[in-house]
């Protein structure tokens, strides 16, 4: 396996054969150790769950671990266009720091979230994969632009731990946020639950859709695996016979970039909440999100206390789920024979 | 031994068993070592001794080290207040964030320094109070709005090491500063200096008294112990035989959260800096301070570069004390069977 | 070896052995360990290789790691200059800031470049001065205002990587760039190569000259090492027979802290960035930058893409050249037995 860029990159066997992993870590299997050998960790965005689940992962498997932040006095700002004239905020490129941090750990994971300013930028994934062409090691997606693959790779373990059977229905819905976010899990949880072979339902209001090139690949995905996709904004019918609620804010496409549009586009729509009379509509469905999440916003305090929430060991399985996939990044590194050439030849321009 | 919040929680047989160890380590005793075992540190705040000495320790005793900070591209910014409607800049409340690190981590310490903008929330140390109420593991405290109970049983530790008879003098005095400080230290010094059974003397000018509650505390500690507690604007008589001169500045009670009162109130009070004449007042007394200390406004040159001070000693004991304290923390883990329930039951509404 | 601020310190042999061990260690050799030992960074400005390579370096090594960052939530900000009356930003002299941290770590690393405001200041370099003359450990320069040792370490090993003969033609030229920068990398170089007896060639437009006393300090290297030092402004007569060309962009010493002046200065100067037509007036030389480096300002994408640049292998021997002197300070005190008082004895005034 060589780097981790979106969960659907994995055969769905493959994903199975983590997400069991991931539940032996958990319930104390003994991860393997790899003394000797350095994880990169490089933080674009802030994070809790994320660093902290990696920074443990590394020390679970005995990675040299090197941390490094961008902003305040941490990394130099990171320039991800090609042929640009570097006049102004940022001091290095791409080409350089992916090359250089290459040269000085095994794997690297990066954390580039959309910007929501150029939905061209954002479509590229321009950072991360900036980082995957120029880094010549393995990288692990932290969370980009487009996908949040940890995440996904985290919750199929979290519906495999709560015995969610894989045609079961799931419903990913939007929430009202003070702020446009972007559509890193939306986008990696449709494509997990259809990949999965479940029913999913995108249940969202009007003008908040996931990108057609996401829906494509989330109907393709379900139609190989025996599932569906389905978008409504029909609340009751999208919730009927759910057993999973999975809450999450996202930016409008239509006004990316467009904060006042975005905000009066979304203010009427601060009931987009998830309380208790929305999970009594299912059959007593989960209540799943990715943290953070704001309280009384998103979701009610009588769900997320309430019986059906279980964001906490979703979030715990965070680590789990990363120190599976570690473990096999690295256990795919140490079978390869090392062939990079380390020593420079003679220059004949 | 379940957290570390407040020194006066433990027996003062327990502290100096703390003390003695830490004195042993400080002689190159070996620590022991919690492989597979993982502290957390969160920083809502800035630090040199605590972040360095609590990295230190982590190596020491062989611990997996998770390690965030609040603030720029750190962590997200955390509500504590049960109940909020979280539309403002907080993207993630205590419940969750606690929860989640200790799922994590085996022990997690904190950093949250009083705001000084409420007096209600600061009393009731709101933000490690919800770190305590929902992590599920141990918490300990590396500052909060009430308590620095790491710094105490370092100075409880600098004390035997200086062989300070159980029943001297110590005056904790105020002093100038440019900003009004939280009074986690002053608070902690008076009752480790009253629990040892000290005489202390707190020496502060008119409207910089420490709260009721915390002068309760530290009488019960002295009448518990032996010693006593006074408080007193007169210098001499204050200094007069004393053993240790415990300096800190600490903001008046009476203009908190209102800077510009505060301001005027104590414009009059710049001469409250320690010189070599407070000193010489004395009986031969060291001079302690918890650092970091503004040079000739909190105290001159001539009594840090003289032969009074023992600061450096005493900020180097903060490692040696929180080294013994974790290792008794983590030893305790040890000891317990591994109970918590890491299965999910079924869900039964 | 006590500490490492300038590589000049070191003589010739000594600087040959740490390349030696330094491209074993890139040839896959294994790094001595030191268990139980701690390397404290701390760092006063952003920085990618320098934190990730010490990080590594620290791995690689056994280190117990204790990392630091000034600003933000992080370090508190740190006055150098002795008597200061400490009423304004500075929470903490680096008397005790060094003080402090030498009692918790075996060996401080330093980052703090020139500030290029006070031109006294940055030529005394006086934080990383401060820390040498208070830490009580031995300190290394991760870049100071007036050196950046390691830097000049790493080159010298990729020059020995490459095969450049000792007597070769090196050209340090500056370039255009949109904010005056510190010296330290310019000086270390020039010093660098002068040491190494090459034929070094500082080409600089009019009004951007290194300080005197490097230009002197680096004639006597050349002088003592069979090399020569020029300075010119005469593009092709420098490049011409270079091995090397060696760009990097730096402040005017004669508009130092007065950034309008600098601007003016410099406006003109824009075509000072290395471009495919000067490597060809060169010897077939190798293109060398400490990066991060602006892309199309201080040289074109067809320099760094094409077949002179050695950028990424001259960052990789960051790590290398580190790694071997780390491993010679702690075998440096391994060596020596451990003397230093630990206990206070008792104060006789």
């Amino acid at each position: 396996m060589k780097g981790f860029y979106h969960l659907a990159e994995l055969p769905t066997a493959e994903i199975e054969k983590l997400a069991v992993r991931a539940l032996h870590l958990r319930a104390g299997a003994t991860p393997k150790r790899f003394d000797g050998k350095a994880l990169g960790l490089l933080f674009f965005n802030p994070s809790l769950r994320t660093q902290a689940s990696f920074q443990r992962a590394a020390g679970k498997l005995g990675l040299d671990l090197v941390q490094l932040q961008s902003g305040g006095n941490g990394v130099w700002g990171i320039e991800c266009e090609d042929g640009a004239l570097m006049d102004g905020g940022n001091a290095e490129h791409v080409r350089e720091a992916a090359a250089v941090l290459g040269r000085f750990v095994d794997v690297l994971a990066i954390r580039a979230f959309a910007g929501i300013q150029s939905l061209d930028r954002d479509s590229r994934d321009a950072l991360i994969n900036g980082f995957r062409k120029h880094a010549g090691v393995p990288i692990v997606n932290m969370e980009s632009a487009l996908w949040h693959p940890c995440q996904a790779l985290a919750d199929w373990t979290t519906l495999d731990l709560f015995d969610v059977p894989r045609r079961a229905k799931l419903v990913l819905t939007w929430a009202w946020h003070p702020k446009p976010l972007p559509h890193a899990v939306p986008n990696s949880t449709l494509c997990m639950a259809a990949q999965r072979g479940m029913e999913v339902v995108v249940l969202r209001p009007h003008g908040y859709d996931l990108s057609d090139s996401v829906m494509n690949e989330a109907h393709a995905l379900a139609a190989a695996n025996g599932g569906s996709v389905s978008v409504t904004e029909d609340r009751a019918r999208a919730l009927e016979g759910a057993s999973i609620v999975y809450a999450k804010s996202w930016a409008s496409l239509g006004a990316w970039g467009k904060p006042e549009l975005e905000a009066a586009q979304r203010a009427p729509l601060r009931e987009w909440c998830v309380d208790a009379s929305w999970m009594k509509l299912t059959d007593r469905a989960r209540f799943m999100h990715c943290l953070p999440v704001r309280r009384n916003v998103v979701v009610r305090d009588e769900v997320l206390d309430g019986p059906w929430s279980i964001v906490i060991d979703q979030a715990e399985n965070r680590l789990h789920a990363q120190t599976a996939l570690l473990e096999s990044q690295f256990a795919s590194l140490e079978r390869k024979s090392q062939v990079r050439a380390k020593n420079p030849v003679p220059l004949e321009p």
